[in-house]
């Protein structure tokens, strides 16, 4: 016998920008929306019956009209408030996910002086938010960052590690260390300044991978994860996953030349990949 | 307190290109290969002590040294040998991860003979294999394909849904159908023809979604796992997500024109999620 | 002074999917559509005068009206009617270019038999048209094809080349030898069976890359244009782009294994690149 | 008779990352070089004979070794003296051409001060030269910018368009107008300041495009690309390629809702495309 184990749907990539006008100026934000739907959907998968299924074609008509109705400014109160709208109106789902990712915009300065209504995207780095509601449950709100490239050209070394027969790196006390990070944590609450928490955890994040002495990107990956949490009371976990992207020194000794650790080639694959969740001891 | 929870390690896009030559003509395989490895590296982490670190380096060598020794045809064996020369050599490892993506090569006919030795890429579909196993413990073979894109454009409809005061999707009993099936399944043995089921597996899909009187992207999906799961007796549980990428009929009455389900609109974003588990019954 | 030179304008990624439904089944074609116009458009450009700029929305309007009352199967012939149809309604139009691209879609087959109406998505090369027309003159039709990747594992290599203080190339007699083609192609005449030619052309291409017994990238490409200058008297010039995609063959000696040409690693970049424009002597 | 026309070779996507080590800190350039020649290649076309072929991994290791010597600041000084390399150890080339891109990234701040050995990938906006130069002649040097991400969300209109049967555009006096500028400069003069002149031009069009008045995109091109030659001396032509990014309102009136020009769906495809070459009149 077979049976349905489980089973979500919802819609992916429902693109939203929302321009806030104020009498100085205004405000762009460019979200981009997936909404996903846990339930009593059995009849659906094994008789055809559509009668409990919400399509999806009405979930990107409400993302566009909770953004209309919505005050929130940080994202994560939006998703809270389309989680809570689409559960209220259908019983048959028991939990609702909702993931935002956040495209960066830099307001333009233009002599010297940032300009009410022209913008430049800025870097691929994407803020995001998982907000996820059971029926009658408290939120559970997970935010992160993504596709945070970063480089540090000191105090980066790989030493001490094993040797076998297959070893061909050469230990290096000075290395190119080149990383995406990807993070999220975990909120003790949901009610909290999460655009305020966002930039304090992303700085610090920052600040220990440029000041770090790194022995590994293991260690800089926990070290950066350890001070988040050192910083910011509000949450109690963090996953960090950091591809290790290789610069490889060329070798120019073949032609006579030296490379004093400044000649390399950036590559995409293959790369090292780290990950690793820290948290607060329970 | 502050602690390390769980962590991995590895190397990611491995890219392996074998050629095996026989009498006769030759044979292309392109994998790419991902290695994780789990177990004791918390010194690592808190104390950049790397005596306990096999470097992600030494992985790719490993990778390619493997392939060479290896008489595996099919990527799961390949997998498994990768796997257990990695626990053989590091006892600090608890349990080894290989994944292996395998790109589509497709053997050229010219004059409608095979050619020995020329090969066109084929679709932008993946085969995959996940395969893990702990220092002393059994394998686990999970095996899936991915980006399988379909379309069909007959016996689809959608209808009977919830209707409330954001719908504006229209009923159709007849819609194009297009999607890309990513499916994994898991195998109740590791000693089997992967191959063969692959391909029974992969055309059992290809015949349900084919022959389906689709009610819905669910129904649909549901009765693709069912089959597979009838067919194939090796696997026991099936995974299938099925995006729902939507063509739009295009509204042509605006130019006096009429549009019987003849022009459509192929869109990326957004696009309706499906996903679901299906097994047998314990 | 300055002054406006060149300038045209138009519409990008117009994407057509159109259903023919016969009583046997049905076929499906995917478009992707460009127009671009140039003519009288100085006044837009200094003064912000658009009286005679037709909107790129009409321009998309008009690709998926005139997909609907054509007959045409070949896509330059879409092309075409598209291109007369832009100019004899816009007197300011000087010249209309269409250029369409060509996703290669494949109908399935279910227990061996072809399925009416069940696609699969074909591989990533495409199949394009660049059809251009000045008012009152004669259609200028470029045909081609991109993105069609290969690989021969046989009879390619690459010797007595310039050795000077910076080569590290060895030579080899014996490489393989990876490319994507881009190619197209002139025809003579704008009334030919456009697709009947475009097969025998891709056909005559890929016999010639799998029979060839290559010394270089360049001996081969001009031995591809060549055969399809030879082999279809409708075309008088034919340009193609070959990157070479390095495979890289892994130094196993490292560790005690020999490497007969059988472990490569595939790399995306660097790579060569050559081109060259072959036609029929004035 | 066939004949071969046109043609040139090189490598293309070689990636090259220079840390330039001072007493206060480092500085980091990230560069991907493509090196083009043409010259008299025939008899490697024709017979297979290598003998005037410079390999391409020759130009590739060339890249490096040149990036170590030279102390060109600006990429354009290097590309120059990799070109004059190239020509001046190979007569059978007739001119070396180079294209060099250029990867933003950004010094981190750390506590407010600029960290000595940190940075941040910065947007997917890249800089860019073209250097070529034939055989005892001069250099002609193009530099331009490529995928620049601009959107406003005021002064944008587009009113008085040709409306015919295909019409379905409303006319809008407020919309949001976005676009990614892709530009190339003509320099008249190969020993300028190449990096504050691109300084110059990059914020005079930044400039422009936010104080615009804009009636079309075609009216606010041209006014960039005319401020852009007012402005500096050293160039005589500029062309401009600004696809119109469409930013589609959102209906909200069907759900009973208002929509000011708040919320709108961002979206890639299809998409405007506006091109022009703007010049100083001979």
């Amino acid at each position: 016998m077979i049976e349905l184990a489980e089973n979500r749907y919802g819609k992916s990539r429902v693109r939203l920008m929302k321009v806030t006008r104020h009498d100085h100026g205004q405000d762009l934000r460019e979200w981009t929306v997936q909404v996903l739907l846990k339930g009593d959907f059995d009849t659906a998968h094994l008789l055809g019956d559509n009668s409990k299924i919400l399509p999806t074609d009405t979930m990107k008509n409400t993302v566009y009209s909770i953004a209309r109705t919505s005050k929130a400014a940080a994202m994560e109160d939006y998703a809270k408030e389309l989680a809570d709208f689409l559960l209220s109106r259908n019983p048959q789902v028991s939990s609702a996910s909702i993931h935002v990712e956040s495209t960066l915009w830099k307001r333009l300065t233009v002599d010297g002086k940032p300009h009410p209504s022209a913008f430049m995207r800025g870097s691929g780095e994407l803020q995001t938010t998982s907000v996820e509601r059971a029926h009658g449950g408290t939120f559970r709100v997970r935010s992160g960052l993504d596709n945070l490239v970063l480089l540090k050209t000191a105090n980066s070394g790989f030493e001490g590690y094993i040797k076998d027969s297959l070893t061909t790196l050469p230990e290096t006390k000075d290395r190119l260390f080149g990383t995406a990070v990807s993070a999220e944590w975990h909120y003790t609450a949901s009610d909290v300044d999460f655009e305020g928490i966002r930039k304090t955890i992303r700085e610090t994040m920052l600040r220990t991978f440029a000041n770090h002495d790194s022995k590994s990107v293991q260690q800089t990956l926990y070290a950066m994860a350890e001070s988040a949490l050192e910083e910011v009371a509000a949450i109690d976990e963090i996953e960090i996953t950091m591809p290790n992207k290789h610069c490889l020194l060329v070798d120019l000794s073949r032609f006579g030349q030296d490379n004093p650790n400044e000649i390399f080639v950036p590559t995409d694959e293959p790369h090292g990949y780290i990950e690793a969740r820290v948290r607060r001891k329970p």
